[in-house]
């Protein structure tokens, strides 16, 4: 009985299903949603934008004493975990700050080197900013300094206008006042609570972009690996190899062969660390035994007199202050802001991604506004102490992870080193060759080449592979900035699109129950004759009302010319099942408007089914006369609108007859 | 027996339901969608994008010279009324043309002097582009000719650069080149079936727009209505009115005096044609009326004497060829095409509106595509033969409509009076006061300002209001191109926010169903106890994935702080509905998998309902073990996983003691 077959002409349900339906029908209405008043809704939509996280719910029902405590903490996150702080934690973060300090020093040397400014600069950013961040930021494992991709843009915008050649001060200006700008956008969109819009840039953009940054970083390396004197000024592909193949003649074996020795010292120890991670002191040692065993080689042998060039003479001291250097006008102000923009949103992206995907590995919370705020204050603090810009960076946090960081001391102690370092060791450095600081940032940036996640893109979205390709060919031919524009283009294109060009379905009975579903998918299900029924996925609004308006006309017509050839029942109800209509604006309203008279015009009526809160208020406003609103017009399930439909019909044998 | 309390702590269910559940559940598995290739999924996409009308529909299993009929009737549609043309046709066709004629003959005029082009190129394109329309358009009511918006933007965004009055040949030159963009941007759009373009210009951004441009229009006609000399450049309210108050001492009574009668008697003559619409030809004619009115007064008063300036001297004889005009070089080409890109998606956006709506009211149908191609043709021809931008105007085509137009052949009709007019009647315009014209101008603009539209906006959707008042405030206050950037802008910063901030609503059971609804919206349905259904209402991708496990987190972190309050089931199940996640990309994938392991930390399993075709195909390719596959995680309806997952909580009791 249950599964009787549907091969009749006329839709009856199985007897249970039926019954079931009848009772249910007379009970169960589509009723409006609870009435809110514009302002209320406004409300939620706001604090459902802005507030998704909803950060003030511990403070509700609080005494007051307890509220300023943990506003106190809500601001210094340090003040939750210190006064738990113990001897034990303390010696997991002095074992992980000097590990990451001996990864940050030749790093930071070599990175303000990438961004065109002096070595120093890069020590000085690794000193204040992990202090300023060990007070506010909330993450336990993130490792503060400079970092290659933000150091390469912020090289490569600021060099399009100035020279840091023949300008420097200037030069070291702007940095700075850029990183100032940075700071302050960070901060801003953390206290705006806009932190979403870094979701815009995608996974699949982000691994395009960094595969692409982390080959432009190498190449510009071949100026120190070869020894070239004469190096372009551009970044891209085709004008760096055709400029490193014109100065054949400056290429310096001596540089070379050193520079080849190290870079697979420094591979051989990274691919250690990757397959034993326990192993992880190996690759993270090995930069500071580079710099120190090249630095003694090149002392021993007076290599700088043969073609090896050096860093040379480094100021020793702390950092000085800055905030005498920021420029906020002149002509120079507008590059500042928008290599701020740029420079500050990617470091702010891979700040905020290293530090969610920490806190999920230690199964703790780290709240995106809160990074975005500590990571702005810390630039804005940077920028007035000779610091240019720094995020929590990739490989050195994972190190500080592994190293077995437990808290934000380690950042402490790695400033403290580095601290010191600036105070007393300066002068050991004069003679660190160019050409290890070269493998370093090759060793560096080669992980962020990750080919296993591009082959998991193209397995899963061919459409993300080709937002990644796009990303990295526009980063390696076009520029940094311009082929992450492009990728964040194209994925907001595709979102319009999706908008634009919404999936509708012709959806059939699953024979047996009262479920419906798509006949494309669900081979097994049946149309019911003299129904057209059709599910609309995404919200109805300007963009797709018109698309949807021909899409669905298409629809009935191909319904109505197989009717002509089967001879079955002509179209009598046209039901739309509603669920996955999530918003409707003035636009879609019109198109049910529309559609309800072009549907009754053929001698159809338009019915739909569960129609969400929002739709339908909109939908009722709009039609006086009341007609969507009709009880049988409206239904909550579509078995419901087929089986009370199929006895309307059933009470009017004389219609039945095509 | 169906209606028991779900007060007990466990989920029954009617035992009819149950029973029919129970069966159901057996025979009806989550299957994935039948295989397709990369290739046959690419091609349905596009085909989506890009056909969704389908247009090669009536050619399939035609005969071979069959097709090249179609194929030759698709290209000009006047193949296919032409051969069916009578004369009872043709003298509806004959009034409906003279009408549009005596209208669009001053029309022309003002609004060439709108775009500060001489008054004579009005006149060529409403000669030229409509005899192009006729054999390419598909619409029958359309009446082409130049329009007030596109001529307002023409003239302005040229004026930037070039000053009609210093540089009359170059900014004309610019104007038709400008021209010749609009229609290859126009035709391009059709032919690359980009059509759905001009659809990001919603309903709402074009009412506020439409009524701030009238605005911005009129004010311009103060400086003919008021006899003004000198007049500012500008388009702003602000400049426009301080300008006109501060040149008092030029105001003219006698012009002020003529064109507050012939504005009075326009208004009144087209508020008796809305009123009646029968007498459509008051409104139609009073304009011709108008212009011969006045030129005889002045003639007859040698009032151009007397403060009132007229047109002056009109050359006599046809379109000249301008092709030679054009300018593909020098440094306009830039102004040239951008200029030409407004002003072809504006006209374009009003051309296919008219279109489209007298389409609807005489249930035709009007492809937008080849409406495109049609407007971009006659555009393209239009620029070698003199003419500026030309669209369907909407005042015109209603004028059209109601005096009976049957097809394309009213335009022709139209054209053939231009015809006659440049050939012989022009010198009979060189008396015609610039004031009848202004006056002509405003009457026509003042139909653009649809307040009962915004009323009704105002009451269906708050929002699109908002973007109506940026629109139109835009308008006025900024640019007229300015005014509408903005107006797009927030358009589709709103759908990205929708996709940023998808609906999450928590569903419950109605009960004595098996159906599950937002439990917000039908008060009556209850919660599951150790059950928490959830919604997801948006496709899933980078730009929410982010918010959406933020926001299921505090969900779950909600359901838990109640379930600890009343002291019932702990959280078993995390249910999602996924009928409304239409998409999903890589960041999609991985907020599942991650969600996953989340919930299981927590102790429950995380069950989805309904996944459709796409998003079961991805989950599947990144899921290599099969977690997200395994049918007791995978659910048809919510009543099922429900039924099915109570049951095996109940074999296990000891589990069921918080």
């Amino acid at each position: 009985m249950f599964f009787d077959s549907h091969s009749t002409m006329e839709y009856s349900g199985s007897s249970n299903t039926q019954s079931c339906l009848d009772i249910a029908m007379e009970v169960h209405r589509v009723v409006p949603p609870p009435h809110e008043s514009t302002v209320q809704k406004l409300k939620t939509t706001l604090k459902e934008t802005f507030f998704p996280d909803d950060p003030l719910r511990q403070f509700k029902g609080q005494p007051a004493k307890k509220k300023w405590i943990l506003a106190a903490q809500y601001v210094f996150p340090i003040l939750q975990w210190g006064p738990n702080y113990s001897f034990k934690l303390f010696k997991s973060d002095v074992v992980s700050g000097l590990t990451i300090a001996s990864l940050a020093i030749p790093q930071g040397i070599s990175y303000a080197k990438l961004a065109n400014l002096p070595p120093i600069v890069g020590l000085y950013s690794s000193f204040v900013p992990p202090l300023v961040y060990a007070v506010l930021g909330s993450s336990r494992d993130l490792a503060v300094g400079p970092v290659s991709i933000a150091s390469l843009i912020l090289g490569s915008m600021l060099r399009q206008e100035v020279s840091p050649v023949n300008d420097p001060l200037l030069f070291l200006q702007l940095a700075f006042t850029t990183t100032f700008f940075a700071g302050f956008f960070q901060a801003s969109l953390g206290f705006l609570r806009l932190g979403f819009i870094i979701d815009f840039l995608s996974k699949a953009t982000l691994i395009g972009f960094m595969a692409g940054a982390a080959i432009i970083v190498s190449l510009q390396q071949l100026k120190a690996l070869l020894g070239i004197t004469h190096f372009t000024n551009q970044m891209g592909l085709v004008p760096v190899l055709s400029s490193v193949f014109r100065n054949t003649k400056e290429w310096s074996w001596q540089t070379i062969l050193m520079g080849f020795c190290f870079l697979v010292f420094l591979l051989v120890t990274r691919h250690v660390s990757i397959k034993k991670p326990k192993l992880f002191w190996v690759s993270a040692c090995a930069p500071l035994v580079s710099v120190i065993l090249s630095t003694l080689l090149v002392f021993a042998f007076k290599a700088q007199h043969h073609g090896i060039s050096i860093i040379g003479k480094l100021q020793e001291g702390l950092n000085p202050p800055s905030w005498n250097m920021l420029q906020f006008h002149g002509s120079h102000l507008g590059l500042s802001i928008k290599t701020g923009l740029v420079t500050g949103i990617i470091s702010l992206t891979e700040g905020i991604a290293v530090g969610r995907t920490f806190a999920a590995l230690k199964n703790y919370k780290v709240d995106g506004n809160k990074e975005m705020m500590a990571i702005g204050l810390m630039n804005m603090a940077g920028s007035s102490t000779s610091c240019y810009v720094t995020t929590g960076a990739f490989s050195r946090s994972a190190v500080n992870h592994n190293a077995g960081a437990k808290t934000a001391v380690s950042n402490i102690v790695m400033s403290v080193t580095v601290m010191v370092t600036l105070l007393f060791l300066m002068p050991l450095f004069q003679y660190t060759p160019n050409v290890v600081l070269g493998a370093i940032i090759v060793t560096a940036v080669v992980g962020l080449i990750d080919i296993p996640a591009a082959c998991q893109i193209w397995k899963i979205d061919k459409f993300d592979f080709v937002v990644m390709l796009c990303a990295f060919f526009g980063v390696i031919f076009i520029s940094v900035q311009g082929g992450l524009a492009i990728a964040v283009g194209i994925s907001i294109f595709k979102i319009l699109l999706q908008i634009t060009r919404p999936k509708t379905v012709m959806l059939g009975n699953i024979p047996g129950t009262d479920i419906f579903r798509d006949l494309h998918h669900y081979t097994e299900s049946m149309k019911i004759p003299g129904f057209l029924i059709l599910s609309i996925e995404a919200p109805i609004n300007f963009a797709n009302s018109t698309y949807l308006n021909e899409r669905v006309l298409r629809w009935i017509e191909e319904f109505e010319s197989e009717d002509q050839k089967k001879q079955s029942l002509c179209l009598r109800f046209v039901i739309f099942e509603m669920s996955a209509v999530s918003g409707i604006d003035t636009s879609g309203v019109s198109f049910f408007t529309e559609l309800k008279k072009t549907v009754e015009k053929k001698g159809a009526e338009l019915v739909l089914v569960n129609p969400l809160g929002e739709v339908m208020e909109k939908l009722q406003k709009s039609d006086e006369t009341g007609e969507f609103m009709r009880p049988d017009c409206l239904f909550l399930t579509v078995g419901e609108a087929v089986a009370t439909l199929s006895a309307t019909v059933k009470l009017q044998p004389s219609i039945d007859v095509v």
